[in-house]
C-alpha cells in the first residue's frame, strides 16, 4: 500500500451540508467521478477543453487535466494536470503552451483518503508505438482480477487508478493499435466512457450498456465529446448524438469511423444521472434534466399529494422538481431553503464550540419563509440518512410547523458499481429500515420516495426499452452486468 | 495620483454575463460595494466574524479583513487582511491568531483599476488616545470637501478609501471620543453603515436616513451587527432589530448603549438591496427579500402580463421574481437560463476567435427548455441595456420563438450616491431612451419596467412612510441628502 | 497596541546558526534593519530598482518595494510591496507596471513580531500638494516624542514605522515642500539616509553624522542613490560620491542641487558596517569592505598571535579577516566551518529529537579540516555569547584540540540607536563580563578582541578626523547624538 | 514525444553567471544531475531525509521527494514529491505525514525543456509483490535499447526517466525480489548510485566502477546513506564507509547483508566531482573535497607559476584552489569576484537595454580590488569558453591590467555519459581549439590547465590505483564502460 500526500491540506471537504463534520456526515451524499471532454479537429483544441471542462466542473472538483496532441507536430503531446478547479489549475500560460489540434480533458472527484496527484487524469503513457493518453469516466468491475494478472506477469502500477488497466492491455497485445484496444475493451465489464488519444488518433467508447453519458457534438469541421451536452452549449457546439452504448468511435486523418466493439446490450444509463448528477441544462438520451426533474415533482405530487403552506427543494438539485410540485398542486413553490454559493474546497472547519452554537457554512433555512408553515420539502435521494434528519430540523428550528419530505426517486437501497461512490449496502437506510422507520428517523411528518414505475415515467425515454433505457440496480437490485463480492465498487478514474 | 499594483492580475472580472469583455460590457451591472460585520462579547469573535462574512460574501468578493480587540488584553488589536474571498484570505492559523472579544469585519467590492491592498479594511490607525479601526459601508457624499480641507491644515491620507476620513475628523477633535465620534457623523452626509472600534469601546452607526441596511443581533450574551441578517442565520444568533437611522450604538464595558446623533429624518433604504443586492434569506426593515421579489413578479404579472409558453428569470437575482410571474399567471416557471456556479474571479478570458464562436463562461440558455417557445424572460434593472440584449439574443439562438422583457424595478435613470458604484446619467439608457427604444436595442418582442407604484407596494414596508421608507432616487431623482457636481459618487469602502 | 498578523507563517527565522530555536538563541546577532535605492531621469527607473535592491538584499530579507513617478504623467506614482525577497514580491508583469523615470525602493529586515505588510516601505501618502513616498534605512532617537506631539494635535498613524513621522511634519508645515521638508529634517535626531519622492522632485538625505551610508551615482544621464555601493556595479552605474552628513540633495527637472540642511559635524559612520553588516564588494567613505575586513583580521594577529595549524573564518562575514590572519601569520587559511547556502527563511525546524541528535540545518564544522586540530576561529563579534559558544562546540565535535577565538572588534557594550536593533545592555556579555569569562562561556582556550585603536587603524578612513570618521558608541559609549532612557531603539524603517 | 508543461513558468534559469541570456549561456556550465538519500531504521526517517537532502541541494535545485516505509504498518509507503528546493516542496504538515522509519529521497536537477512533476523522484510503483520506490543519481548508458526491448514485448512508460526501466526489470523477473534486483543491475550499464525500497526492504547500489558517490553512515542503531557524507554532519551521523563499486547492500528485519553483484573492476569515481560537483566539507574516498581543491591550486603555481599583484576564485567552486594558489605563491588572496547568494531560480531578467547597460543579476567584480592589479583568475573548467570570457572581461571593465586564468582541470574535451549534462563533443572548446587559441577567445592575458597527472597527484587517492580510482574520461577519452553514439548521454534521474 502507498501513499502520496497530497499538495494542499484540504481543510473542509464537506460538499453538502454543513453541520456534518465526521466521515459519514461529509460522505452522505453520493458522488459521481468524473467528466471527460474531448477535441478533434480545432486548432485552439486545449482552449475548447479548458471552457468545456468548466462546464463540466459539477463532475469533479478535485483535478484537472488536459492532454493535447499536434498534428502539425507529428502528434506530439502536451499535457498539464493540477489538483483543483479548471480555473485554479490552469494558467493562460499553460493553456497557451498546450499546442494541438487534438485533446482529450478531465476532471476528477476525490475519493476520501485517495487524493492524489498522481492519478490525476489524462494519464499519459509511452508505449512501443508512441504516446498514449487515456480519459475515463467510470468503474471497470473486473478491474482487480485483471491487475493481479498483469501484475503476475510483470506488470508495474504508477497509480491506482483502474484507467491504468486499459493501457497495460492495449500496449501488451501484439495486434495493430485498435484491434488491441477493442480487445481490450471487451476483455473489461463495467460502466464507463472512455477517450484515449495516441499521436495519431483519438478513440471514443461507452460500455456496452452506456451506463455513463456520453455525447458527441461538432464546431465547424471539429468534432467534440462530453461527458455532458451542457458542454457543448458553452463552447457554441451543436450536439449530434449520444455514443451509442458498446460503439467505438476511430477518429484519424482519414476521419472518422463508427464501429462497434460488443454486441448490443440492453441500453441502461445511470439513473442517478437524471435525479441528482447531471447539469439540469444537459440533456441524456435526448431528454432535458430539467425537464426530468420537474416531472418527477409533477409525478410526486399526483402519488403522493401532501398539502402544505409552501413547497421547499434542496438546493441545488432538487429545485427542478420542487417546482414541478407546486405546479402540480398549486401550493406555492417558496425559497425556504438557501446554499451559500461561496462554500467549496479548502474552508475553515468551524470549532466545537461554534458548531454546537449552529454555525452553518453551506445551507440555512429562511426563517421569514417557513415560520408558522406546513412545509413540502423536496430531495433527491437519501442515503445514510443523516442529511436529510439535518435538513428537517433547520426547517424545523426555523420555525415550521410541518415537515413533508418527498423523494424524487426510489428508495436507495443498492450500491453502485459503475462509477458512483456509495457506501456499502449495510449504511443505506433503505436497505435495513422501512419507510416508516426511515420518517421517524428524518424527523419528518411525512415521507414519500417516488415509485419505480412513476420515475421510469417521468424521465421518460424509450417506450418500448426495459426500464425505459436506464440502469435501476441501486433500487432493484438489477445489475447489467456480473458483479461479485469481490467487484471493485470505487471508480475507475 | 498614486497607484498600487494589486497582487495576482486579475484575468476575468466580469462577474456577470460571459460575453462582456471590455469595461463597459463587464459592468453593465450595477456593483454592491461592501458588507460589514460586528461582534462584541464572545471569546471566538473572529471565528464568527469568519462565517458571518462569508455569509456577506456576495457584497464583496475583493477584499476581506477582520480586527479583533481581546479585552483581556487591555484591549489589544489583533487584525489581518488580503486581496481574495473570505475563504481565501484567511488560514487556520491567522484566525486562531485573531485572539479577541470583540471584532469588526469587512468585505469589498473592487472598483475598477483601484484595487488595492491597502484599501482593504478595516482601516487600523493609532491616534492620541490608542488604536481605532474602522469598517464603513456605504459612501460620504462630502468626502472630497472635508479632505481637501484636512490636507490644507496637514493631514495625510494613506488610502483612497474615505473611511480614512472619519479618522482624522475623530483624532482631530478635542472632546472626549464619543462625542468626537458624534460630531464626525453630524459633519459627513451621505449614506453608509459604520462600525468603529477603540481599545474599549464599539461603536455602531447608520446615517441619518438610514440608506445602508445594518441589523443588530444577539448570541447568548453577544452582540453581533452585520450589513445582512442572513449572516445571523449562518452563525445560529437571533435577529433584534435593525439599526435606525442617525443611531449611534455605544458598546463597552458598562453594556450596549443607544443614542441618536442626528435629528430623526424619513428613513429611506436603497431600493436597490430590495431588488437585487442583499441575498434572498435576508430581511430588511422586517420585509424577506425573496417574498419581497416573488411580488414584484405577481405584479409585474399584473400590470404588464403578457402570455407565452414559459416563464424564465435571470439567474440568481431575479429567479423569485420569475416565479412570482409564473404563479400568478399559471404559465409554467422553467430552468431557461443557467450560470455556471464555478466562474469567478481569475478566470482565463477565451481568445477573440473562441468569443466568435460563442464560449459562453458563465451564462447558457437552455436550448431543450426554450427552443420553439414564448418565453417571459424577468429580470430585476436594465442598466446600459448591453448585457439584457446578449441574454436576449442567448435566448433567441437558443431558438426561443419571442422573447418578452419584464423588469421588477421602474427605469433605473439617476446615478447613486450613496454607496453602488453607477455608471454617469449620460450612460444610463433609461436616461436618454423611451421604453420603446430600448425594447428594440436589447432585442425584445415586448418590455416592461414596473411602476412605481407598482414597486413601493411589492416591497411592502411601513403604510405611511413617504415612498414606504425608501430611497428611490436612482428612479425619481429626489435625492435624500443633498447631492451636487461635485460629489463624492463612488463609495467610501 | 495593535498587531497585524502576518501573511505567512514562519517556520524558521534563524538568520544565522543552525541550534538556535529560543528567540535569545536566534536574535544572537545583530540585524541591519534596511536598504535604499532610488534612481533620478531612467525610463526604466523600476527595472533598475529590482535588481539594484536584489544587490542590497542582505541589508533586509522580509519586505521589498518600489514606487515610481512618471514625469510624462504629472509625475504620477505606480507602486508595490510585498512581503519576501525581491525576486519573490516582484513578478514580470507587476514591475512593467510599475512605469517613470523616477524611482524610490526599499528592503526590509524583520524585528521580532513585527513583521507587518503595512510597514513594508516605501511607505505612501497623499497630502495637500500631491503625493508622498519615503524610504528610510536607520532610526529616528526621538521619534517617540514627536509621535506624541503629533498625536496630541490629532494626527493618526497606520504604521508603526517612525518613517510616518516625517510625513506628518512635511505635510503639517505651511512652507513650501523643499523648506518644511528641511525643517523636519531639522526637528529629528537619529542616523538615518532618507529618500523622499514627491511627483516632481526627488530628495536625498543623510543624518548630520553620516551614520548609516548613503552613495550617488550615475548611469548615463540619470542619478542613482544606493545604501551601499556593490548596487552600483550591479546595474553598471558609476560611482560618483557618498552623500556627506547633514547633506540634502533636491532633483527635479531643473536638474540636481545640493544643499546642506545641518551644520557640519563630526562624521560618524557606522563601524558595524565594516565590520559586518556591508557586502565585501561595497566600498564606504572610500575603503572597500573586503579590504578593511582583512586589515582587521592581519591586525589581530599582530596584536593577539596565537600559533595554531589552521585559521578558519565564520562565514560569511568574517572569511575576509580570516584570510588577513592568515596572510599575517603564515598559517594556512581552512575551510572549517561551512554554511549551507540554501536555508533561509521557511525552513522547517527541527523536532527537539532531532535538535538533541545534532541537526544542524546552517553551520557546520568540516571534520576532515579540523580533525586534531589546533584552530584559529576569526568572528567578526559577541553579542550574548550563545552563537559563539556554539560555533566553538562544533568545532570541538569535529575534533578540534584547541579553539582560540579572535575577533574583528573591540567588546560590544552598549546598544545602538541609530537602526541596528541590539538587544538591552543588560543582555550584552561584554557589559558584564571580563575576557576571561567570557573566554570560559564561549568554552574557547583563548579569547581576544581587537582593540579600539587597532580596529580604527584597520579600517583606515580620513587621517585627521576623530575615530577616524566612525561611530564607535557600540564599543566606547560615545554617542554622536544626545539619547536618553525613552529614546527609540528598534530602528525606523 | 510527449511533453509536461511544468507548473511555475520559469524566469531565469542560469545558475551561473549573469549576463548569458541564450540556452548556450545558460549552460555553459556543467550540471550534475541528482542526489540520493537513504534511511533504514529511525522512527524520524522523513525528518532525517528532509535535512539531508537539504545538505544535498547543491545536486539538485529543481524537483524533491522523499518516500517514506513504515515498519510498523506493513512497510506502507507515504511519499510526496514537488518542484523546488526542499524547503520550498515540504511543509510541516506534510513532512508528519510521512511517518515511517525507513526512506529514501532525492533531489533532481533539471535538464533544458525537460522539467516534468511526473520525473520528480522517487518513483513509486506497484508490482507483483507490492510497492517499489526507487531513486538514482546517475545514468544507464544502455537505457534507450532495454527500454526498446521493454516496450516491444508490451511495456508502458510513465515518466521519461530511465529509472522506470530498472522496476520493470525486477517486476518483470520470475525470480525473489533480490536475486531480481541483482540480475537487474547487471543487465544494466553506466554509471549510479540507486536506492530501492520495497514495503520490507532496502536495497543500496553502486555501479561496478563507484562512479557516482556514495556514502554509508550511522545514527545510533539506524543506517543513513547519502550521495555526500556533508549530509551526515548536518544530521549528526557518523561516517562510516563509502558504497564499493558493484556492492548490493540488502536491509531488512534480519539487519544489513553486504553482497556484490559484479565482478570487482577499477573504481573510477568521477573526477569532476572533486573538481566542481561536491561540496568542498564532504569526503570522497576519504579524500576531502576542500584539501583537494586547495592542492589543485597549488599544483598549479607549481606547474604554470605567474607572477601577480592578486589571486582571486570564481565563486563558489573555486576559491578553495585560488587559496592555495595564493599560498603557495605568497601572492595574496583577494575578493575580485562576487557572487550574490540570493539569486537563483524565478528571478526576472533584465530587458535587452538593461543587459546591454551592464546589469549583472549573479557575479560582479570588485573595483576597488582588481583596479590597476593583475589578476591570476582561478576557474574550475572551461567548457564552452563564454562564461570564461565574460569573467576575464568582468575584471578587466573593472580595471584589472592583467588577467592570468588558471584552471583546476586539464581540458574538458569529451563529453559524459555517467550523469553529468555536457554539450556535444562538438560544442567543447578543448576538443577543437588549441589553448592559445582558447586564451584568445577568453581574453585572457595568459592561460594554463592543469596536466593530467598534476590533477591526480593533487586528488591523492590511492597510491597504485590506476588513475588513483577516478574516471577522467572528459579529459582523456578512456571510458570505464563501453559506450557507442546511441548511448544514453543525459542522466537517468
Amino acid at each position: 500500500m502507498s501513499h502520496e500526500i497530497k499538495s494542499a491540506p484540504v481543510l473542509w471537504t464537506g460538499d453538502h451540508y454543513n453541520e456534518g463534520i465526521g466521515r459519514d456526515d461529509i460522505f452522505d451524499k453520493l458522488r459521481e467521478e468524473c467528466g471527460v471532454f474531448g477535441v478533434f479537429g480545432h486548432p485552439d483544441a486545449a482552449g475548447l477543453s479548458y471552457y468545456g471542462l468548466h462546464a463540466l466542473q459539477h463532475r469533479g472538483e478535485e483535478s484537472a487535466g488536459i492532454c493535447t496532441a499536434d498534428s502539425k507536430d507529428s502528434g506530439k503531446f502536451n499535457y498539464y494536470r493540477g489538483m483543483g478547479l479548471v480555473k485554479e489549475v490552469f494558467t493562460k500560460d499553460q493553456l497557451e503552451l498546450l499546442s494541438g489540434d487534438r485533446s482529450i480533458g478531465h476532471v476528477r472527484y476525490s475519493t476520501a483518503g485517495e487524493s492524489r496527484l498522481s492519478n490525476a487524469q489524462p494519464l499519459i503513457f509511452r508505449y512501443r508505438d508512441g504516446d498514449l493518453a487515456v480519459a475515463t469516466n467510470g468503474n471497470i468491475v473486473n478491474a482487480p482480477e485483471i491487475r493481479r494478472e498483469l501484475e503476475m506477469s510483470g506488470s508495474i502500477f504508477q497509480t491506482s487508478s483502474d484507467t491504468e488497466v486499459i493501457a497495460h492491455l492495449i500496449a501488451r497485445s501484439s495486434k495493430d493499435f485498435v484491434t488491441a484496444a477493442k480487445e481490450a475493451l471487451q476483455r473489461i465489464v463495467g460502466g464507463f466512457a472512455f477517450l484515449i488519444m495516441t499521436n495519431d488518433k483519438l478513440l471514443v467508447a461507452s460500455d456496452p450498456h452506456g451506463l455513463r453519458p456520453l455525447a458527441m457534438g461538432r464546431l465547424g469541421d471539429s468534432y467534440v465529446f462530453s461527458s455532458e451536452t451542457c458542454a457543448f452549449e458553452t463552447i457554441g457546439a451543436e450536439y449530434v448524438r449520444d455514443v451509442q452504448p458498446g460503439e467505438l468511435l476511430i477518429l484519424d486523418d482519414s476521419g472518422l469511423q463508427i464501429e462497434r466493439y460488443a454486441t448490443i446490450e440492453r441500453r441502461a444509463t445511470c439513473a442517478m444521472e437524471y435525479i441528482y448528477f447531471a447539469r439540469p441544462d444537459s440533456d441524456i438520451n435526448g431528454i432535458n434534466i430539467h425537464s426530468a426533474r420537474k416531472r418527477m415533482g409533477q409525478q410526486l405530487a399526483i402519488e403522493s399529494f401532501m398539502d402544505a403552506d409552501i413547497v421547499t427543494g434542496v438546493p441545488d438539485s432538487s429545485i427542478s422538481a420542487a417546482i414541478g410540485y407546486a405546479e402540480q398542486t398549486g401550493i406555492p413553490y417558496e425559497l425556504g431553503l438557501i446554499k451559500n454559493k461561496y462554500t467549496g474546497r479548502t474552508f475553515i472547519q468551524p470549532s466545537q464550540e461554534l458548531r454546537e452554537k449552529g454555525v452553518k457554512m453551506k445551507l440555512s433555512a429562511v426563517r421569514k419563509v417557513v415560520e408558522g408553515k406546513r412545509v413540502v420539502m423536496i430531495d433527491d435521494s437519501i442515503v445514510r440518512g443523516t442529511t436529510s434528519r439535518r435538513i428537517v430540523n433547520l426547517l424545523r428550528e426555523a420555525g415550521a410547523t410541518e415537515v413533508h419530505v418527498r423523494i424524487t426517486s426510489p428508495p436507495f437501497k443498492n450500491p453502485c458499481y459503475y462509477g458512483i461512490d456509495t457506501p456499502d449496502r449495510k449504511e443505506l437506510i433503505a436497505s435495513y429500515r422501512t419507510i416508516e422507520e426511515i420518517r421517524k428517523e428524518i424527523n419528518a411528518d411525512s415521507l414519500a420516495f417516488l415509485s419505480d414505475n412513476g420515475f421510469v415515467d417521468s424521465v421518460g425515454g424509450n417506450e418500448g426499452a426495459y426500464n425505459r433505457g436506464m440502469c435501476l440496480a441501486c433500487f432493484d437490485n438489477d445489475y447489467p452486468t456480473p458483479v461479485n463480492e469481490e467487484s471493485e465498487k470505487s471508480c475507475s478514474c
